[in-house]
């Protein structure tokens, strides 16, 4: 790449996205982004932090923007640093978070000789993105990455593959492309939600998701249940909640099938805001998709982020005051305190729930460890969760990446099932790195528990030897202590409730990253 | 899934590849492919293999097949797991490795409801493989996993999706679908070639790729040589090259494009056997891609095992007897003694040429540090070179589980970038979990070298700080010991040539995993 005396695309597309409002770029770049990589020196404005696996990278990006609501740049190397971080821009899709990827190309006249990092890069892209560009030259890439942010600020994962020439070549900085505001719900969903509402009386629901988790969206919920009798219930993995002490809390949609189905049970009106009507994970021989009762009415208020940005507390204010419903206190829960005894999925939750400083971020992947959590949580002090969103795993350790660099002012607590948490464990360098106040628990069952759930509802009781290998990571166990201290990040382990206790004590009073074993 | 009373079609899948000669499965399953997995429980000839990360399965898979030529099995979970195991697949792709993927998909009635995991896992399928199919039914699942045996078997990577009904449903094995045998290299292309070697004379070269640099391929090409005066040479990352004291061993085509331009420079006449014409790996402004000097006339007597399956091998022998060249006596070389003093690339290679037992598999992934590999190994006892094959990093620990398990009568060398090893560190987990014999040698540079030399080729020879910051690991320096042990496998750390000898003595004399973390 030449030092022109001018600009490049590659700094022009930079001042651009920073104009923009772009301060973070969680990258790992190869030597057809070495453009974008100087760029970045000279555009000190965006702080580039280093993942050592693309998944860090993607899974951070989605983590900052569920925490700000604007995009971070994503830097990834050609097909196979795309496809490596495809797996959280799955799971930043389900969540509706703005995530915009920048990925590199060989130099449009050598990629026709199919050199050895050749692929077909758009259909990666196309898999993960609602908004996707291939650059045309080096004057279009401004353009193209003010283009890119926008789309993304609708809450899309966007990605611009940028080929080389269109780095070195000459840009100009380009103007930032106005962002829409979240499009107001309509009025007839709103009639059709109090129609249902006021009808279906005790018998009916609210199931709330995505924005509507918002302080306002539960407090304009709980009037709703209120005036109407509708219970509340919170879908099973929300991008972001408010949740603690003094706030509604209303109880999660259970992940296995036949829990959510008893959860719905007696439903005859379901009303929907801010998530779809409820469907099983998976399917199963001879059962239905979804896990609504028969017969019950479905009413869509907001649908879910993924398919579009709505204003749906202003949808759920709405209803409330077409309700003439009135504000409501929330009962004042006695404090928690630290539980007693063996570690259990039980003790866990009550454990941080005791401990989790005021204004905290939790993001949850415990998996089938913390299924209970929201609800021991309620009680906790008020803070910010950030759940397990797509089901692809491997989110938590860098979601966490991100949360951190997005508010630094706030201690950040991740529990993390051990499975998963191996998916990115790279992500733990970079939060002893970038110095991040992150406390990570690591849920360890030593086992893919929840496929062992699976297999015993599927009537194998005992396993056979291929279904307990493929289930089982307990020979030999792994030693989340060593893996953390090789990555930089201080840890310990815990095996009673009340050395977790004292383990978050211990990681909450230092600044910086710390590691807790928890061994269940 | 039901227990039925009979076979259903992921038993009958199972079974019918088990008889087209499938002996093991890398899998890293979810609730989608339970019947597969319960599948394997009731077909013992096939062995389970746990990766805790996708890339680990695929990259496994590949080792496997370059090894033995004949597929193993990958099993992956839906989209995302597919997605995390592609880069891997890529290098498989490039390597000409057979591989088949089982991925599974949600039940064909639960799909269209778009749960969380649900996503379009043909455009993933698509970028990485040769044969793509997503299942009909489970009667047809049987004969469509004999057809992917059988696609494979040509050198391609075959994705077959399973959606989970064609699993539990009633299914029946399949008979094995005929492999054909590599298609002999027609005999114009081997004429054309005697005749540009003899006319190019010393101003010829041969480069050897792919097969060609199996045994017998290199004797054949030495003979050409020695009847020609024509230079040989080998691709720059083979899949597998036969290696070592005895055999001939051409100069490997260096990795940088100038550094590649001065090795073939004066060259007239280039013939091709199991590779393409060189080009450069990445495009640069005002450079060539291409790195055969101007002028110069290419001939491709056999293309690269990714553009199809052919006999190379037996196109240089009857290349060779065309020409009515003799054998000729490989000179015999020293015997390399151990080096001292410090740490280097040149003292790291000539330990691990030293103390190289007898017909071990050495899997390169050294990056920058093991560009000198190849040469220093020629006077290193015999043994089997995989290589860093289509640039996707994160091979080299998968590969050597892959290559362990499909020789286990072979000790295995990992010679491991430390950048690259991050990336599928999950890998030792399944060495220590299936006790195989490798010795990981841990190159620590503790930076990505290659890019911060492609900075300095580029005029950035003073790095900014967001050059610096994303292409260097030391801040902190990463603990492999640390990492290693916490994943199962005994670890030293060696910072002199003397002390990597006895690393090597020590890990070579105990079988199961080692790792070395070589700080240079």
């Amino acid at each position: 790449m030449p030092n022109g005396t001018g600009t490049n695309g590659a700094e022009a597309l930079l001042r651009t996205v920073a104009a923009a409002g772009v301060e973070v770029c969680f990258a790992n770049p190869g030597t057809t982004e070495l453009p974008l990589v100087t760029g970045l020196d000279r555009v000190p404005e965006i702080r580039a932090v280093l993942g050592l696996f693309e998944g860090v990278c993607t899974g951070a990006a989605d983590g900052y923007a569920r925490m700000t609501g604007t995009p971070a740049l994503t830097l990834l190397h050609l097909g196979p640093g795309l496809a490596n971080g495809l797996a959280n821009l799955h799971n930043a899709r389900r969540a509706g978070s703005p995530v915009v990827n920048l990925v590199g190309e060989h130099a449009s006249g050598h990629r026709p000789h199919d050199p050895a990092l050749a692929s077909d890069i758009g259909l990666l892209a196309d898999w993960a993105s609602g908004w996707v560009r291939t650059s045309a030259s080096s004057a279009a890439l401004a353009v193209d990455g003010a283009e890119a942010i926008a789309a993304a600020a609708t809450g899309r994962v966007a990605t611009l593959i940028v080929p080389a020439e269109c780095q070195w070549g000459p840009g100009e900085p380009a103007s930032p492309v106005p962002v829409p505001r979240p499009a107001p719900v309509p009025e007839e969903p709103v009639a059709a939600a109090a129609t249902a509402l006021s009808r279906g009386g005790t018998g009916s629901m609210l199931l709330l998701g995505g924005p509507a988790l918002a302080e306002a969206g539960l407090r304009a919920a709980a009037r709703i249940a209120a005036a109407t009798g509708a219970r509340l219930m919170t879908e099973t993995f929300p991008a972001r909640a408010e949740w603690g002490r003094g706030l509604p809390a209303p109880p999660r949609l259970p992940y296995f099938p036949e829990q959510a189905r008893a959860a719905l049970d007696g439903v005859g009106e379901l009303v929907v805001a801010g998530a779809r009507a409820p469907v099983a994970f998976f399917g199963y021989p001879g059962e239905p998709s979804s896990t609504v009762p028969q017969g019950a009415a479905v009413s869509i208020l907001a649908g879910a982020a993924q398919d579009g940005a709505q204003d749906v507390v202003g949808a759920l204010e709405r209803l409330a005051d077409r309700l003439r419903a009135h504000g409501v206190a929330v009962p004042s829960l006695p404090e928690p305190t630290p539980p007693s005894g063996a570690l259990t999925p039980e003790t866990l939750a009550a454990a941080v729930a005791a401990r989790l400083p005021d204004g905290a971020v939790v993001v949850d992947e415990g998996a089938t460890t913390t299924l209970g959590y929201l609800a021991q949580a309620a009680a906790a002090p008020r803070h910010t969760v950030l759940g397990h969103v797509g089901g692809a795993i491997g989110q938590g350790i860098p979601v966490a990446v991100g949360a951190a660099i997005a508010a630094p002012e706030r201690p950040v607590v991740a529990l993390q099932a051990d499975g998963s948490g191996l998916y990115t464990v790279q992500a733990l360098w970079t939060q002893a790195r970038e110095n991040l106040d992150i406390t990570t628990v690591v849920c360890a069952n030593h086992g893919y528990r929840i496929l062992q759930v699976e297999l015993a509802r599927a009537g194998q009781g005992q396993l056979g030897p291929a279904a307990a290998a493929l289930t089982d990571l307990s020979d030999p166990r792994i030693d989340w202590v060593s893996l953390a201290g090789g990555l930089g990040v201080p840890a310990r382990q815990v095996g009673t409730a009340e050395e977790l206790t004292a383990g978050l004590e211990w990681a909450l009073a230092e600044s910086g990253p710390h590691l807790l074993q928890a061994t269940l």
